[in-house]
């Protein structure tokens, strides 16, 4: 309970200052991230005043693992989870009672609207999320092991043969993910991507019955979800001799991937992030086959803020966890992206997924 | 594409009732299924007048993807496509457009309201969910399929010896989902549930380091996913000679489950079926022992409309396919839950779950 109730306590300034008496949280990894809770149905009302005010509510299915989980605050059980709250804030004396603009729906404010006698609901977009952009140690540890877990699975794909002609796209990410089990994940952080020969050109391609074979491409784009936490990473190895074009396109990539992990540092704009990547692959001539942005922020969830992307907004600070990902994408030919997870720190930053970026030839 | 534009030609007949000139559909779920789409970002233009005037969205990742999946409409490639395509309504003279104000969010709603210069945004709640509430025979095989999958993974478990003293929760549904890849699911269709001993008295449980011992109950909530689509089965079984109170236990879950089964007709209200299972237990003295609804539909999502519960609303109609799935749960001691997947008929009910709902035995 050390991890959360700090956490708490950092919102709480956040409602002091937005002249809130209370936060209705009903984004279920905000609930998570500020209480432990693991279920699939929660809201928590945040008083801006005191912890002791404030309220957990989840359904009868988590009544025991509720217990457990939530020691620390005030349980009801009750359904609908936000519409109790709402009737609770307005017993409790809240006139101001902000609510998640992000994450409800329009629908779902109708009903709360209905539902909060006396009370004004007030937009508040994010202020949970922005206390999760910088993780805290035990954030970062659980990213840490969720990255070596997809680090020591591909080591043993690799070791054990498991990138060999013949096999299948399907083959190959059912075994990675099993070694990222067999190494503590709790399972796939997203749908493993496999691509072999010209499907490594496209970006996000699902694992299909296509074969491996001499000279193909292999792009593997995936992670372990640990207590939560999301690792996310991609290396593209080639089976067989590299021809030319391969080695080019490799190399090029791979000088992008270092220069924007180079630009990573507190302070940084994330666009000037982006832009350091891509110039790179821009001077080379293949800037419109850098088809995204060049990374996201991970965590909770596997795709969070910050963007580093053209459109992205905001600059860095030292803790947040990011990944920096540039790919070329030859159509019909084949595609090269590499990416890693970091965090910002101070100095350099610091990987979380070690395998090698060297070009790997199996 | 034979699949899809029928669906979409049901949508537009609703627009027309419903005076709206185009729907903006958003959820991801629903343009998967008037489309086949199965990328992670797109939205949809659906003009109530043509299917020639229908646009779909995505961005530059499934340029490839939407190209084969998505051959019979207009394909714009932009970000976010929810601004793009209220702009492109406005170009098309569409002057009243839906939005599914039961997915879009206040933030997003508003930031539609800067975009839509001209064009009068209007709250269409749940058009697409209602035609998704009846199963067309495409939807109705995936699920055959995949309730099919997740029974013979169930078999492989049992006849291998995968339940057997000593092993963890975590091995067995690890094995479990195992399984099921290797009878064609694309992956489990929801976090696979394994408790054994006093665990099965937790509805919810996530597998645990906890051993299987003998006399234990052992609980298998599971289900495999095929083409989008959702199986979900419940069975619990013991492990060596079953103690009275555990025959007693389940005789009482079955016999209640099979009234709930037996109440699934056309015209049904959804909180009579709830009823006529909930009967049987309250009858023998255990209502709060039962601490959730009967069940709940399934298809693209694992929890989907129709509820069949005491709070849900509407009635069945043939072709609606979901679950029954009773449990009553004493509290350090275990529980018992059986749940099919079923598809309403005019006649009985098809059952999809073939497993036996005998006691097994292990």
């Amino acid at each position: 309970m050390p991890l959360h109730a700090p956490r708490r306590a950092a919102l709480r300034a956040k409602l002091v200052a937005h002249d809130l008496d209370a936060l209705l949280v009903t984004d279920l990894l905000n609930v998570r991230y500020l209480t432990g809770f693991t279920g699939s149905n929660a809201a928590l009302l945040v008083a801006a005043d005191s912890d002791q005010r404030t309220v957990f509510c989840t359904d009868g299915r988590y009544l025991t693992q509720s217990a457990a989980q939530v020691p620390d605050l005030e349980r009801v059980v009750d359904r609908p989870c936000d519409l109790a709250l709402v009737a609770r804030a307005g017993k409790d004396g809240h006139e101001v009672v902000g609510f998640e603009s992000r994450h409800v729906t329009v629908e779902a404010l109708d009903a709360l609207e209905s539902a909060a006698d006396g009370i004004a609901l007030q937009r508040a977009s994010g202020l949970v999320e922005e206390l999760r952009l910088v993780k805290d140690d035990a954030e970062i540890e659980a990213l840490r092991m969720a990255c070596a877990a997809a680090d020591r699975a591909l080591v043993d794909l690799i070791e054990h043969g498991g990138l060999r002609a013949g096999r299948t796209e399907r083959e190959i990410g059912r075994e990675l993910e099993n070694r990222m089990l067999d190494h503590g994940a709790d399972g796939p952080s997203f749908d493993t991507i496999v691509a072999v020969g010209a499907n490594s050109a496209i970006p996000h391609h699902s694992p299909s019955d296509a074969v491996l074979k001499a000279g193909d491409f292999v792009k593997l784009d995936f992670g372990a979800l640990v207590d939560g936490y999301h690792s996310d990473m991609t290396r593209t190895l080639v089976l067989g001799r590299p021809a030319d074009w391969q080695r080019d396109l490799y190399d090029l990539v791979a000088r992008s991937q270092a220069a924007g992990r180079a630009a990573l540092e507190p302070g940084a704009d994330v666009r000037a992030v982006d832009a350091a990547a891509r110039q790179v692959i821009a001077d080379a001539g293949f800037g419109p086959q850098f088809l995204h942005g060049l990374g996201h922020g991970v965590g909770l969830e596997i795709h969070e803020a910050p963007a580093l992307s053209k459109s992205g907004e905001g600059t860095l600070s030292a803790g947040m966890a990011v990944t920096v990902e540039p790919g070329v994408y030859l159509s019909g030919k084949g595609g090269v992206r590499i990416e890693d997870t970091l965090v910002v720190r101070e100095s350099v930053p610091e990987l979380l997924t070690l395998t090698t970026k060297e070009l790997v030839v199996v």
